[in-house]
């Protein structure tokens, strides 16, 4: 049967206190929307309507190609925003209702929700979960002896007795399209809130004869929803938590996995240790046998295996084979190190190549260039790339040795073997094997101190 | 009624292993006894007498102003300390009693206790709390049918019994004067410890008939007491919750609550995202929009809204709208950044003023100093303002280049639209629009690494 | 009685995903089989036997001098490891048997076990422990009424009832030698995994009449096992909060105890305040009243008294007293700092001595050299070790002053109160009290910036 899914996204979120929707607020580094969007596609929705409301240009912007945009201009009830949408609800299909601010409800569980609808031959079944604390949720109603649902009553329209169930609504349902699409005209605004309850939908449904069935799911973590910035923290760390979890099944060793960040597209070799306080972002892939380093930043970058980073932050960038960097250096976006290189402490590289077997040690500068293998770039050296309206390029050629605070000042190419002294600015281009030297005499002016 | 508060302080603390006072130990970035006169003063204590005993003017020295020390010589129990402050005590006032150890009893809670004893009209009232593990603590005796207190034992006065209630004594009292000042002369040493027990006051109010009342709390957390280092990263740890939690619904998101460290005197505008290491402290302001990188630093600050920091150390240092602040930049005391600027890697920033739409992106000093606007500060550039004895200024005018690794030594002057080679040490003023150039022709030698 | 000790440690740990045997994963700094042979030296083993078999040479090779590896080509089992060291094992002798993956079992437990053995006459005594979860371990059989150690029953052959038993085998062991090396022929591999079980002991010698003998732990961390990664963070984690918790009762101060990280070897003196995210490892020693700032990192070093250390790298290195380091600044192998000197932001010294009251406030670089008491050494200046061929050493001389951005290029001799000036490259010896200065005069260009 083909599915259909609704997600709704078009509350402010007025507890966050942000400028920003609800729904954009980033858990491991995308968009809540864009985790509930990623579980949708992976149990094979052909058609995903996201409703959007406040916000809505910024939402509809973060959201998949597929993804058709529904707008809600009022916010009237979960009900009324899955009305919004009816026009392009397909009655032969199976229609999932999502919430947008639930990131954690997984594929897997949205999949056994799918089974016990369709095992059931259900027209409409809801996600519940058994909670510690279900103070803020819809209650789930059951008949007490055969513990069919009989309905689900809001928070706020609930009695003493009925806040003290512990079953709640995940706000997480399967309809048969064409029961839901028969029976959402029927929902009425006769409640605390005067607003349409989507919940409302399963009673209905009962009291016209029609099954409803509920799933239970093992971890009520799943269905956390986030409505207060303290939520959003807690909702991170349970991704972090499943996240660190999967590495580490994987043969990663971590030394402290509550405190490392790692967000959910990153993958990561075998053997590979990451210390505490590392942070692991946007699509990076690290090889086997690394060593990751206390506080290191990695973002959007490909190391490869049995490199070791100490402390040190690399964005957009490539590490080859064998590779040392650190502590305290700083890749920026197109850094391409080679294999067994060394990149050293308050060393900063930004679109270069370096080739294999080089080495740049300490606090240099390194961009817009081209280095051989084997160079040695000493201590305080700096590609000057910039005059204030250009950049320009460097090339430094194969085995070449350039001195302690030279200044490159490009455009300039500097041969193979080429040897660049100490403290020389060099503004031409040095043939392989010279010597370049730009640098005055030293002066000793004697007892000179002694006068003063 | 006027309010009068006495402070249990001079107690050494000898399971702290420490030459510091124990009420001198620090919690979110202040002595803990300060949060204990913090949270008096905001409920209106008029005559806030501190006991000292051991580090007597290590202790005098942390107080607040209206603070008036009161020395206690030995240390012969909780009632004894009282006693060396009755001279000062009024008859007509509420008195309470507080301990200087306990600096996690807020002003809410100190407001119920008065209100309770206040509204009971209690000669004496103290404060309870029901807690797991009660070892350690005095417990709390009550009659079994009318639950009112008997009186409060020491856990070392106690029978095997009383030691298993849970019902504890947070050493936090409210007295009416004249009671209090009657009771302490009858207080006597006949116990375990040969101490002059406060506690004991209670079961001698009762005797005489005095009405005697509790003030039991919800959140036991509250009373906990510092002894050992261990306990004081616990309170340190409760401290951190409360306070993040108030940031948090305020509109700010962290990434890691839990591992976020925020002094409690701390502002921060809404949409600011805080990410896990961070740490921000003594006052710092922060404004809206603002990301705060892994691992930063920022003390005594302020930093105005949409500044982007990452992984830096930024101290007594004011920041303006928009600027980017790092990786690994340093700013000491006195750096006053504009709008909209960069600081990069490895920048470091002393007592320095930098306009608007400046830049300073990596590897360079700049102390002592007045930068104008729009000015580029090269690669390794030294602001050099110390000759070994003393300290001079540097002046760069707007719209100026800085090459790069040049030295700017101080006192000197570069006019607007001027232009400094790279690699050049300037010791002479250089005029508006003019370059500026110190430095060697290259030379090339051929050959010269074949010949070697 | 003479006392021998069995360490299993023949295992792959196919479920760890590693190249590296698993008794090689780190805890705290040292292989985990490390921590099992420290705890049982502790307790006075005479002979240590290893029972090796996956990565035997790598395993081989990290135990200390005085194990004897015993090679177990195939593994058949925990009796069959152990009869692989019945040739060595002595009849007379009390024979331990533990395991190499449970490194939190301490020496005061085995000296427990060791007492409960001895004190019951004891063929054989198994430490058990009452866990939440006994999933994945042996579980230990009594006599409902007598409470006697029937046997242990291992989960693959457990019937669903034995699986609820809630006291489970650590794996650890007390054995007469005589009973142990009679009963060991007796094995059989009739079990759910075809093995011989070393547990199967137990019920044959009390088949035999022979009393056993349980001693039941009260911390049931001790016994936890590593067969994950994930295991591996939980046992480095009860590690952490061990040594932690140790360093506060000597008088540390611990920001955040659960988020520093201290290898079990290190010392640290009263009064030392540690921030958070640091890590301190590899035999540090440090001295009383320091300050160690968050996410500082110290490797095998000897820190005074009172220093204070911000956001830093230490490695192999000596600092004195009262002397301060970093923010960023890095110590490698052989720097030795004295009192009172200041090593600044992005400064790195390796293998170099530094006098008494020196400075180097910033991006400098100290390599190979010998530098006087009350020594400045200016900003970007690098102390130019290498030729690309060789490294020399550089002698700077008491009270002198080398300027900033200048290169000393090694071998040279810079003597006392000699005065270096900025941007100066100096490549010949300078005598005391000179003046030293190699560079070009500054010419200013007027009008040029208004020309282009």
């Amino acid at each position: 049967m083909k599915r259909q899914a609704v997600i709704l996204a078009a509350g402010e979120g007025t507890r966050m206190k942000s400028s920003l929707p609800k729904v954009l607020h980033r858990v491991t580094g995308i968009p809540m929307i864009n985790h509930v969007t990623n579980h949708a596609a992976q149990v094979g929705i052909e058609d995903l309507f996201v409703i959007v409301g406040h916000g809505a240009e910024a939402v509809s912007a973060a959201l998949p190609e597929n993804a058709k945009t529904v707008l809600q201009a009022e916010q009237k009830g979960t009900g009324h925003a899955v009305m919004c949408a009816m026009d392009q609800l397909d009655p032969e299909a199976l229609v999932l209702v999502l919430s947008g601010d639930a990131p954690l409800i997984s594929a897997k569980t949205l999949e056994k929700l799918i089974h016990t609808h369709e095992e059931g031959q259900y027209a409409a079944t809801v996600l519940s979960a058994q909670v510690e604390n279900p103070t803020g949720y819809g209650r789930v109603l059951r008949n007490e002896e055969t513990c069919d649902l009989l309905g689900i009553i809001e928070e706020k329209d609930a009695t003493p007795w009925q806040k003290s169930i512990k079953e709640i609504n995940s706000g997480t349902y399967c309809f048969r399209g064409q029961d839901l699409l028969k029976i959402l005209p029927k929902l009425s605004q006769d409640n605390a809130q005067q607003e349409y309850y989507l919940t409302d939908t399963l009673a209905l449904l009962k009291n016209e004869d029609q099954p409803v069935g509920i799933c239970c799911i093992e971890n009520p973590e799943e269905i956390m929803a986030v409505n207060t910035r303290a939520q959003l923290a807690e909702v991170e760390a349970v991704f972090r938590k499943r996240i660190n979890h999967r590495h580490m099944v994987n043969g990663v060793t971590m030394v402290h996995p509550e405190n490392t960040y790692i967000d959910h597209d990153v993958t990561i070799g075998k053997d590979t240790v990451i210390e505490a306080g590392a942070v692991i972002e946007c699509g990076t892939v690290i090889g086997e046998g690394c060593h990751i380093g206390q506080n290191s930043r990695i973002s959007d970058s490909f190391i490869e295996s049995h490199v070791n980073i100490l402390h040190s932050t690399i964005i957009s960038s490539r590490v080859g084979e064998k590779t040392s960097i650190g502590p305290y250096a700083y890749l920026r976006p197109g850094a391409c190190v080679g294999k067994r290189v060394r990149i050293g402490n308050y060393v900063e590289i930004k679109n270069a190549t370096i080739g294999d077997d080089s080495r740049a040690a300490h606090l240099a500068y390194i961009g817009d260039a081209k280095v051989g293998k084997d160079v040695n770039i000493g201590c305080g050296v700096v590609f000057v790339n910039y005059d204030g309206k250009e950049k320009y390029q460097t090339v430094v050629g194969n085995h070449s040795f350039v001195g302690s605070n030279a200044n490159l000042i490009a455009p300039v190419t500097i041969g193979d073997h080429a040897f660049i002294a100490a403290g020389s600015t060099i503004t031409e281009d040095v043939p392989g094997e010279a010597l370049a030297i730009a640098r005055s005499r030293q002066s000793n002016k004697e007892e000179w101190n002694k006068a003063k």
